[in-house]
């Protein structure tokens, strides 16, 4: 929106070569802001603005560009010109972005960083996707521990431009094992002449290089952390991840359920993913649903006599099948979602079971007998008013109860197992319903009605 | 988990008065994993080990507690005895906490705080559930601008122990209007002798104190802040939300989404509230679905000569309405959750809607061709394998077409009118693609088969 409004102004200012301009606008701008508005400019002409603005500010504005910004950046600027921005970058950020261009545009910027950054880079590209490696930078703050506060904060300094947060500092030893945990706090409130040993907190709350993006997630929210070290196997600090990484990755992951809630594939980038890609994730999960779609169509089949005799029995079909797969819907995903944030554990699913087996009472009660007296406007003939009503309410209550059960328990048997809950979609247990209410309702009709 | 491990261990320590021991291990612990541990206990031995813990440890252990646990507390307690842990919280939990009990405490509470804590509850009982106002704390660090960086550093040690963050600091002038802001890495990096004025920003980015809180959390996310200052309409300074609150904010409006998308509700604390209530939320959209079920109910019966004349045609609207529903479920999923994350804009639609018709004419072909075969092989009658197949085959690809195209302009229009575009819940749409799957398909019925 923002940005709409000032790219024919910047473009004037451009032709113009008023740089002096250009760089009062952005010099009042936060550099995420700034990134929003040259994001609406093609590729080298974002170059050209970035190169006029120049200094930190450009490579701040650089780092706060989308990803399929930076790369489409990356893919047409001279190698030579784009490297301080690639150098300016956080080491997270950087490997990132370099994970996402084709292998010769890497090959080709590669050689012209300093050893260091290769190696860290190389390193850091190891690590495997979702993992705390995967996401931690390596720009932390970190001190001895025998200097004293005073000479921590002069050292601070010296750190802090390059460093991801000078709040939190690490204590480590020669062979960089993590051996305590300071705050800028703690320092500031600490008597100049104590030592960091003194003031350090030794039990340091750390994640394993390995360990899952969520559980790095939750433990920085359980703590309230700004951001927590990162250890290898051998007890070693080998980077932190920061508490504005995670608020992205509890964004990510909360897209991820939704898409598996909604049984829609792995989420893409929409606006830049082609549409045989977007449908190949859909139509798997719809190509497993129309099979169950038949296997329900089956069950019809096999009671086709019943339907035939009494042609007022499939109009409850979509009413049935409909609510059985809704109430199986909201059930599961109360539960995969409360299994996800921590809210409901395992160990109470018996508990949880239970409470729902008396919600599904209640509900396919309310609903059973809404059912069964629109049965009683609905019937063809006087004689069948009470046993139609009958197999209608009855086989509301059965399917509301069977859904809510599945509920419950399809997403635990998922987890028990290893899978993802959240695989246990709305859709998939919608059809699996479909299958279940028909084989109740049709079987109640079968043993009800005067046929 | 853990809090099951340690309970009875507990039990025994407080039965033989060995407080020393109790001690020694809550000062091993994280208070936040204290509050873990202790949170198995019933309220009156949480209240005892918190008094013999004592100090600050004990403070920011009842600080940690869930809500609910904190409640319990707070209504078994003996008032004076509790009152250092509610003066002990920081403002924004504490409000909380004052919100959740019944009044009667909170009146027997109140008398016995400061003046200046009174007021700061009431002003903040005050903010509306969901804004900036009702999640920000006002212990914020403030300096005045005419101070020079070292001095600004001593004001902070006396200021610290108080105060949510320390690491970021604000400037107001003598009515608080908000003048200027720095960070502690501002003031370390800068010469002695730099007055806070030189160094501070002055353009602040601040929310005022009746926005959303999504709205608070997109800003902080957006600039990667620890904390963003929360502004009256007079300009003055009232308070900060935190980054550690953010995320908390970030999960609930995930799991607020999640519940409206599966049409289950308002998110309650399921393990804490009666089946009466739960089922509640749940049974207001199974009513509402129940009722569009009867709808397709009467289409049904609208075509009753064409369903009793092929009755094979009844073993296909379980596939149809099913594949129907899902295709809307999956897109509406990707409209809704983009347009939440600010991926895809409202401004977008029309290039959404296109590309969207276009996958629902890949995905519909694919699934049409799937089910015709399937109406070949189903067929009762020779003559009927090509008019059924056609009806079917068509079918399902109008159905996935006009799904799709329902899951985009649903909740477009919903957010158009100022409605939440998640109440355009995956169960809502299905139910109504069921009436139009119907209608659809039977009309086409009607049209093709030799009747």
């Amino acid at each position: 929106m923002r940005s709409a409004l000032f790219i024919p102004e910047l473009r004037e200012l451009m032709a113009a070569r008023d740089h002096e301009t250009i760089r009062e606008v952005f010099a009042d701008l936060h550099p995420a802001d700034g990134a929003e508005v040259v994001s609406g400019l093609e590729p080298h002409e974002m170059l050209d603005i970035l190169a006029i603005i120049g200094n930190r500010t450009s490579i701040e504005m650089f780092e706060h560009l989308d990803l399929p910004v930076q790369k489409a950046c990356l893919e047409k600027a001279d190698p030579k010109a784009i490297l301080p921005f690639i150098e300016g970058m956080s080491s997270d950020d950087r490997v990132d972005l370099i994970k996402e261009v084709e292998p010769e545009i890497a090959d080709r910027l590669m050689p012209l960083m300093a050893q260091a950054e290769r190696d860290d880079i190389r390193r850091l590209l190891a690590y495997e996707e979702g993992t705390a490696g995967a996401i931690m930078t390596t720009e932390y703050a970190s001190v001895d521990k025998d200097i004293t506060g005073a000479e921590a904060l002069n050292r601070l300094r010296t750190q802090a431009p390059n460093k991801e947060t000078v709040y939190y500092v690490y204590v480590v030893d020669q062979d960089r094992r993590l051996k305590g945990f300071v705050t800028l706090k703690d320092i500031l409130l600490a008597r100049p002449i104590q030592t960091i040993e003194e003031i350090m907190e030794e039990d340091v709350i750390s994640v394993s290089i390995d360990e899952n993006v969520e559980e790095v997630a939750d433990r920085i929210s359980h703590y309230d952390f700004l951001a927590i070290p990162v250890i290898d196997h051998d007890q070693r600090l080998v980077g932190i991840v920061t508490v504005d990484d995670i608020l992205d990755v509890v964004e990510e992951e909360a897209t991820e359920d939704i898409y598996h809630l909604a049984a829609a594939g792995r989420p893409l980038d929409y606006l830049h993913t082609g549409i045989f890609k977007i449908a190949r994730e859909r139509i798997l999960w719809l190509f497993i649903l129309v099979l169950t779609g038949f296997v329900a169509g089956a069950v019809m089949q096999k009671f086709q006599s019943q339907l035939t005799a009494v042609i007022a029995l499939v109009f409850f079909i979509p009413v049935l099948s409909g609510t059985g797969g809704n109430a199986g819907t909201q059930t599961t995903t109360v539960i995969i979602r409360g299994l996800a944030t921590g809210e409901l554990e395992m160990t109470d699913v018996f508990r949880i079971l239970f409470k729902e087996i008396r919600i599904a009472l209640l509900v396919g009660l309310a609903m059973g007998i809404l059912t069964a007296f629109r049965a009683v406007l609905t019937s063809p003939d006087p004689k069948l008013i009470i046993p139609l009503s009958l197999t209608v309410g009855l086989a509301m209550v059965g399917c509301v109860v069977l859904a809510i059960s599945a509920g419950v328990m399809l997403p635990v048997f998922f987890k028990k197992i290893g899978l993802d809950p959240a695989l246990m979609s709305g859709p998939f247990i919608s059809s699996l319903m479909d299958v279940f209410t028909l084989l109740l309702y049709l079987s109640l009709a079968a043993a009800i009605l005067p046929l």
